[in-house]
């Protein structure tokens, strides 16, 4: 049997990417560039042939356009598409919305550096009456209660169990499935896929729009450990631009 | 219990509608018009709070698009996504491809408007090497054979008991369901919903791009025979300009 495959796809450029803001579950939307890169994504997609037969989208908007643009690039629009809340980005708390940079100033670099790269440690909670909670968002309704805040291990905690019930067999079965999703969300998978300490995970970024491969067996083990960027010299550039936010 | 909905939604103009040319199964995008009138038909929806709990498409990239916009313009591109070749628009045969006023020329208006309107006159099989065919489409793998030429009687006999099974349960159950498809297999749906003959269903023409609403009951009646237009002063227009094609 042919070996299936994951394709990690984060979503393009928002427009809280570029104002420096922590967005976690707010549905900011594309830039132009964002779209420009989802688009090359697809491209990529098409030109070494690696053509998702399924897709897996978050609930915001940022992942699904972004997969909806990369298919279509793709030419393979048409293909399923399971949405579910657990491939969504990390809650970032009470620091949505907030600029990136204020915030490392307000707080000093060490607190910054714990709520975004630490494993364990939780932003403040968002308060219910906040304008960036998700509370009363209906596409939630099935939620017991919408989190107020999450550290990466929470994401590990609601994304890896879904990923091994639902998207792994798929792979196994020798299907190539597109993960449409975002920063956190697929660092808490890669974390399992390579199994990286809660330590060293701090050190790994995954840049927008550039599909990154792993090769899957019959029994779920990783064939390309790390996994293979279809552009790796823009990944590597790409990444690093990733690290170096919270700069002004 | 709440009565649920079914949207239906022809896809905004495509290339081919610009163009004047028979379409059927062939895979045209969307024009810059077609983009707007999807982004109205989801502007519609939102205004009038006619919101889909879940998407039908056809396994077109008109459909898919206008589907996909629609959505966003609506904050629903979210909800689960079902994609389905039933959907798909009437399969023109060796039509597929050709001006439709140069074919009015050449086969003269009576043939034109059989194969254009006629329930059970089929236009000539495409042939399976032509450029226009779908026989090595990867998306209709799981089919037994492409069809190379439909009416709109074979349209209802492969739609309709989709429909029955899969879409009307969940209006059934109080949901609002958005049906995403095209001219042809749009008429089909509703020649069964309105109960139409198959003589007077040649004189149905669905507009692009505005939502055509049913209500439906606990028991699948229809509570609003015809439906309702979310527009229904560019419907009527829309449906006037459907019915003069084939002019210059």
């Amino acid at each position: 049997m042919t070996n299936g495959k994951l394709i990690l796809l984060r979503h393009g450029q928002s427009k809280w990417n570029e104002s420096n803001q922590f967005t976690g579950w707010v549905d900011v939307d594309l830039t132009e560039k964002g779209e420009a890169e989802a688009k090359r994504g697809g491209e990529l997609l098409a030109q070494e042939g690696v053509l998702p037969d399924v897709l897996y989208t978050s609930l915001l908007r940022r992942a699904i356009r972004t997969a909806n643009i990369a298919l279509n690039a793709a030419d393979r629009h048409w293909i399923p598409v399971v949405r579910d809340w657990r491939l969504n980005e990390r809650h970032y708390g009470a620091l949505q919305g907030l600029n990136k940079a204020e915030t490392k100033e307000e707080y000093g670099e060490e607190k910054f550096m714990a709520w975004r790269r630490s494993y364990d440690t939780r932003p403040p909670e968002l308060a219910d009456d906040s304008e960036y909670s998700q509370t009363n968002d209906p596409r939630y309704a099935e939620l017991d209660k919408v989190p107020q805040t999450e550290c990466l291990k929470d994401v590990v905690a609601r994304f890896v169990p879904y990923f091994e019930e639902e998207i792994l067999p798929r792979a196994k079965k020798g299907e190539t499935v597109l993960i449409a999703a975002h920063g956190n969300s697929l660092r808490a998978l890669v974390k399992h896929l390579d199994n990286i300490s809660d330590d060293d995970i701090a050190g790994l970024n995954i840049p927008t729009g550039i599909p990154l491969v792993y090769e899957i067996t019959e029994d779920g083990s990783v064939v390309n450990p790390g996994g293979t960027y279809l552009d790796p010299e823009a990944a590597a550039a790409g990444a690093a631009a990733v690290a170096a936010q919270g700069g002004k």
